[in-house]
């Protein structure tokens, strides 16, 4: 196995962990979070800065690379590696949660999905084997295998339906991955049904697969079904797998996930949020825009160690956003992904020390989410699940 | 005097020379290309960025700082370098050009000159003392004085009247700045008359300014009236001064201006032609957009030694353009800036080792121009003058 995962402490009586990730090109210590490069890149910033952020991993998207450049191009250059100069592990989603969500007249048959470009309407026909071949073609690390995704609310025939095809699709994928250099995770779905999602965290642990991914969470559910899931399905996976969360999330989700057994995390969010303005601390999120930071000297948090912070005021950061200036929404990047990989860092120094319920108890009253409501106009697609992409 | 100029080589028989800048802020060698920062940021890259590429003086925009964020907010979170980190000198400009060219309802009175903000309307008065003030607040090392800048092809009447006014309050803004911790160049204006320029560059001298500034030429004048006028001027500049041709320019003008005696040259092309797709090479300039460049593995130009060609590649870039991504603007930034200081820098070195007439011959053998046509498509003002901002 070209992927694999050791657990280095584990906190008795939960599902809490720390753990190593090791991938063929480096390892990754978990709980990790994998900032979003879309197209290629992380939006503004360079492998350079993710790095001196503490990135260690990215998750890529296949259906946005597979429409542009194109997979084969890709692969023709070098590899996804070589072409975005990230020389870390990647991991690749399949592509599934887009066409189901910005491709239009999306249709599914057994054999796989047929699709219209949202760029240009030009029709597509994917199947879970060709789905491989262009994360192979990618170079991915760690591939996703295409999954039936549906909107929130399905009703319980359609997510039955869905399933039973993501099944036979993740084994299809499970096949065509053999032998390959990358490897394939599974996804578990079933919407908001106990049972089907765990059902479908039994099936996929039959497969025998490196590491199992939740898909179809936190699309706009409550909060508290949310997390009955995901305890719905920890439960049923092999304990000595990554579990992945996929999509999540805000500072305290991703404090919430991890209590409840989650390894491994992606979302759009730090990138998304930093264009807008938004910058996190550790008692919840600013808006630079902020009429009360016109004149304010200090860094966004006192003691952040990010290029911004350590170089420039929240003055000088609220004039760029004030004139769309470019350097702005680098700057808030760079900060949110250093705040996003401190987190992490404190999470995994917390379990490893033992002290991660103190940590959770600590960071739950010290941290102040922003509202629902604020938080989705911060991120479009802040409640979706998978990334649609930045 | 803060500002001084000693000359480290003159070309016998021409006004070809290389110095050394002091300032404040430390020195300068010329001939030197300062990077347009308008609103206290050079678009898209950091001062730590600037260094790499070998910038080392900066040219800011007192108009735009004026209005946003306000010269005296500058001034009250330490100054232009502390607000946007860049620790080497800066030149401002006046806000002249700005005033008579972004402006609306610009009215010229003998004391100073009445507009309308360009971004919310409202109404402010400037003059020639208050333009030094903005510029002290600012903490910039070399100042402009407010000038009266006349559109292309104004009649020899108005000519005369803009430039006495340029003239009276060229004196009121050396006296504004006496005992000051910067100090103010002279602008020579004179629009395509000869003789006019002439009497105002004689003027200007007699000033006694410790440096002197050509404004108004590179407006959309045939490129022989640009050199006729720069050569009727730098004839009767002071020697030991140095020249400052504003607003220029593209690389074979920046060559052809420094055979004729110009120290220093500000433009926004390099930065904006990047965001367009267009990267400066030895032969000439590319657009990344070209569809050629989707599979082309190799970096903008051989040897260079940017951040972007050593590390990607022109398909890269290529895709970053083609999906918008903010990384493709930085990045082509980068290359152009390089490109543009290692220019000065062969430039320096050629005259330096008295093989500046060869290097001229080789570079216009080897640089093919852009059409006067693509080049004010990849720059909306580059054949402006003076820059109207970034």
């Amino acid at each position: 196995m070209t992927i694999e995962f050791t657990i280095d402490r584990r906190i008795n009586g939960t599902q809490v962990r720390t753990g190593v990730l090791r991938t063929p090109h480096g390892d990754v210590s978990t709980p990790v979070f994998m900032p979003v490069g879309t197209f290629g890149s992380v939006r503004s910033v360079t492998p350079d800065e993710l790095i001196s952020a503490g990135v260690n991993i990215l998750l890529g998207n296949a259906y946005h690379l597979y429409l542009r450049p194109g997979a084969k191009r890709i692969r023709d250059l070098g590899g996804l590696h070589a072409f975005m100069g990230w020389d870390g592990p990647i991991l690749t989603d399949s592509g599934g949660y887009q066409v189901f969500s910005l491709a239009s007249l999306a249709k599914v048959q057994e054999d796989g999905v047929s699709f219209r470009s949202h760029i240009d309407g030009r029709l597509h026909f994917l199947t879970p084997q060709s789905v491989i071949e262009v994360q192979q073609d990618l170079g991915s690390d760690i591939m996703m295998p295409l999954d039936h995704c549906l909107p929130y609310g399905a009703d319980e025939g359609a997510l039955r339906d869905a399933l039973d095809r993501t099944n036979r699709w993740a084994e299809i994928s499970a096949r065509a991955a053999e032998g390959k250099k990358s490897e394939v995770f599974g996804i578990v779905q079933g919407g908001m049904n106990e049972g089907l999602r765990k059902e479908s965290a039994r099936f996929m642990s039959s497969l025998d697969l490196p590491g199992y991914a939740i898909g179809g969470l936190s699309v706009g559910e409550p909060k508290e079904t949310t997390w009955a899931m995901l305890e719905a399905v920890v439960g049923e996976l092999p304990v000595d797998r990554p579990r992945y969360l996929m999509g999540v999330g805000s500072p305290e989700d991703l404090v919430e996930a991890v209590s409840r057994g989650v390894d491994m995390f992606d979302c759009a969010l730090p990138t998304r949020v930093a264009r807008n303005g938004g910058l996190y601390t550790k008692t919840g999120r600013l808006n630079v825009n902020n009429a009360r930071f016109k004149e304010y000297v200090g860094p966004a948090e006192e003691g952040c160690d990010c290029y911004f912070c350590i170089t420039f005021s929240m003055a000088y950061l609220h004039h760029l956003f004030n004139c769309n200036e470019l350097l702005g929404y680098r700057l808030a990047t760079l900060h949110n992904l250093r705040y996003f990989m401190k987190l992490m860092s404190e999470v995994r120094d917390a379990i490893n020390k033992g002290s991660f319920s103190d940590f959770k108890q600590e960071f739950m009253h010290t941290y102040v989410p922003v509202s629902e409501e604020a938080r989705s106009q911060g991120s479009r697609n802040g409640r979706k699940g998978r990334s649609g992409g930045e």
